[in-house]
């Protein structure tokens, strides 16, 4: 087992399967997973975390296997019923109907679980930070997670179709399937890391950003005040894994993002967006033509295979970050 | 059908009950039912409102035979998650466990739904009449369902053990086996009226007061500036069908509340502890002795058979309230 200090940074489902390869590969008490809070929001009355969540269900083997997010052994009694409701009020006389529409969040009723604790909890007094280590716990994590800040950071998307919307109003109400022109972080000049986020970076041996969509997953974990400046000061020891393989994100709208943002969708275009906080790109062996591209960026480019379709190449990934 | 106008001031299960029997009997554009808020709670960040839950899951037919409260068809992924939440807390070193002891109130999967429509709902700006309506049509129900008030009133319960404490947690966290000394209501002085419950009250030509626990159920709806004012002064086509038969209560600690609170717990005590706001009280066959007691109190006393065993029964005691 490393007897390194690792810090990843966090998106959602590209960086839970990354994680996998770093789990027995570091040991527990010296790997960080920091991780982004900005699709956060409350919905129903409940704070939802989706990527943390998405990390502690793919750790704990506990992932659906066959939708990629949420629970296995999942069923949809509730979600079901808020239909049912919604159904009545959509063919009703209710004068604004956006406000009662409320089944299009898919929510599973053992996901619920995890929802109604966080909410209690945080109603209750507990912080993020510490909820969510309280989670981690149950399902058996061997890291620690934490979430880049405890404050409310939700991350904005601008659409010419339907003006500023949340991510997850972008993302799940909009399948991803509509232009971007601006994202933006509301309220992160506000907000200060968690505890441990600080020191897990500057502690760190290695920091790794996960294979997770640079404009919505990993941007809003770099505005929150002082982690983008960490960065750069240690961008020599700090390792991405290319989200863009041949040209094309292996999940989400991560591509399309980037070309919409000004940049390429391709390693170079991630190369460029990243240039200032990190020193080195992991690139997929089909990507192997642009190393050279990468470098005269002033980037090292490490070529492998990034697609983690089994847990030997997950595992010689996240190796691959580390040497 | 009958052509009265009808209001029923409601607590939760006797209500609903009794409410049954008026269904059909009036019509639906001229019965009302005004249904107690005192036991409504935020937990989890959701709006529970249980006993208008329990009249529109009552006359849905859709409540719990089994239970009796609470949805047919249920099922607890939820709650089953949360509890393993709870466990791993009350395991660790957190300080203060109380705060996220979470899994003392059950939630089923599918009443789940109806909390986090009501309370996305509320979030949206709807009110608490109003989510009741789209509610109560949802379900198909044939009454018109209103709320006492649409504003925040807590039933507090003061315990010589465990001091003040919410009705909730008397009632489900400590299952109502623990002397009570005082009940107040939070919040009621800055309470109004829902829309409609001062007309339906005013309109009715006659008010029934439900088999409800008078000290936790009904008085919480009398505690609404007004409401108390207007059955005192319409309290000759008040009728109150006796929670108490016998000497006990039929469900739930009303033939204790009442002793403890300085009445004794008999038809008696109801009609001393109603006297100001009721004419007539509904008795059961086996306190026909007691009805000259009533009658010395100026009040009059109607006996029958008061113990919903039945659909005819149930009927026949609405039909008696009616005449």
């Amino acid at each position: 087992m490393s007897e390194m200090n690792v810090a990843v940074v966090c998106g959602g489902v590209g960086a839970a399967r990354l994680l996998r390869g770093f789990v027995g590969l570091v040991e527990p008490d010296r790997l960080t997973a920091i991780a982004n809070v900005g699709d956060d929001m409350v919905l129903h009355g409940l704070h939802i975390s989706p990527d943390l969540d998405t990390i502690v269900y793919t750790l704990a083997e506990a992932v659906s296997a066959e939708r990629g997010w949420g629970l296995e052994g999942e069923t949809w009694q509730a979600m079901e019923m808020i239909a049912r409701y919604s159904e009545t009020v959509s063919g009703g006389e209710s004068a604004d109907d956006s406000a009662w529409d409320l089944d299009w969040f898919s929510l599973g009723d053992r996901d619920l679980g995890t929802h109604l604790f966080r909410t209690q909890a945080i109603l209750a007094g507990a912080s993020l930070d510490q909820v969510t280590a309280q989670i981690a716990k149950t399902w058996g994590l061997d890291l620690r997670l934490l979430p880049v800040t405890n404050d409310r950071l939700r991350t904005m998307v601008t659409t010419p179709d339907h003006g500023e919307i949340t991510f997850q109003e972008y993302f799940v109400g909009h399948q991803h399937s509509i232009p971007v022109s601006a994202v933006r972080f509301d309220g992160a000049e506000s907000t200060t890391p968690a505890p441990g986020v600080v020191e897990a970076l500057e502690n760190a041996d290695r920091i790794v950003v996960a294979p997770s969509n640079p404009a919505v997953s990993i941007d809003p974990v770099l505005a929150v005040p002082g982690i983008r400046e960490l960065l750069e000061r240690r961008r020599e020891d700090v390792v991405v894994v290319s989200p863009i393989v041949g040209g094309k994100a292996l999940k989400g709208p991560a591509d399309r993002l980037l070309v919409e943002l000004g940049r390429e969708a391709s390693v170079v275009g991630v190369a460029e967006w990243y240039a200032d906080v990190v020193g080195t790109v992991v690139i997929d062996d089909v990507d192997a033509d642009h190393a050279a591209a990468i470098e005269a960026l002033g980037l090292k480019a490490v070529v492998t295979n990034t697609i983690m379709s089994s847990p030997d190449i997950t595992r010689a990934l996240a190796e691959t970050t580390l040497s």
